[in-house]
């Protein structure tokens, strides 16, 4: 009868960050977790689809937005700026050096594991973000709809 | 008897991060939850009232901190330093355009609905902050009351 | 009966966000919670004993990695850049005029007293750091374990 529930508030959205919300995400579903992960702000950027992305009925900064930003998992840039020299491709690297799987095979876990994935409809309305370029089992909410989840979670993490 | 409790600690003195703070402050209030927001160290920036800075009785250093960083919400800086052109600037412009309020509003918000700030006594210590340069319903604490009220929370997140 | 228990994720390798979860543990210590502290990517980092660092039996990457990352908590670079002349030496400074310990007095205070170091598998095989190569108390698990202490704890913080 004891709850398991993770959420996870994907807040940032850089390759480092990402790839430890998605390991935590799939580690939890293969110890019976449930797990939640709500994105918003930059975090949305990782669950763009690149081959649906769209610059139609967007105002010139939304357009100039879905440009600059990265259009999904692959493309996210890495958070630690003050290691001069180490940079995302070496990060990548060195996971296949030691065989481990890549952010995008974690997201690819993570969906089929039947992790939750809410996306922050504030988020997206300032952004300019629509529903049809996001993955399709992504579920629009809001925050008050984060916190009712949250509040029955056993971890709550802001990443 | 449902106990039904925000905590959030928030270290990150940057726009972006305190709207998502706020945000989640005024939500929570919303559906009847109370809420603790802790500032600490950069966070402690946001809290600072533009008219009631000095410089007085303050060492050399304080005095530099006091010039150089934020006074105030108005003036946080963008977290994201990833995207090359996308300065804050342009996100005000983007939540002006979708009719979001400004972080400014979500501050007012959360004072008026009866958030509870508090601020890090230490972090004060540290960079010279003097309780007469925060908003007047600020009450300092340290962190061993921080961990008593979070444990009572049913949400805990650091910002 | 009462369990208190404290988990802190410290993902970042910065010598603020590092300060804030080692006051965080001392301080829970101090009110007799238990804690938990899991390092992962850039975290690891300042579990390293500056004394044992080593190249042998590192791909090119590794070594590479190893002497362009912080060598132990005395290193860690500062999170926020975006104050232009606001350097970690002035904090350090600001520190010892307010006569707060430093980085490494907390880091010891929390091994004195009784705070469990974790540290995550994947990262170190990512990372290629050796065990012999971290403080001797450190004990190396993964992230489902990382989980299950988490969701005992009353707080979990993602830092």
């Amino acid at each position: 009868m004891e709850q398991r529930h993770l959420s996870l508030l994907i807040f940032s959205g850089e390759y480092d960050k990402a790839l430890a919300a998605f390991i935590l995400a799939n580690s939890a579903r293969e110890i019976d977790m449930s797990v939640t992960m709500f994105f918003a702000f930059w975090g949305l950027t990782m669950l763009r689809d690149p081959e649906k992305m769209s610059l139609e009925d967007k105002t010139l900064y939304e357009k100039m937005f879905s440009v600059m930003t990265p259009a999904g998992a692959r493309e996210l840039p890495l958070s630690n700026m003050n290691m001069a020299g180490l940079g995302k491709g070496m990060l990548v690297e060195m996971m296949k050096e030691s065989e481990t799987p890549a952010l995008v095979d974690f997201v690819r876990g993570a969906r089929h594991k039947g992790v939750n994935f809410k996306a922050c409809r504030l988020s997206m309305e300032v952004m300019g973000i629509k529903q049809e370029e996001l993955l399709p089992e992504v579920e629009v909410v809001n925050a008050m709809n984060y916190l009712e989840d949250a509040m029955q979670a056993n971890i709550q993490l802001f990443i």
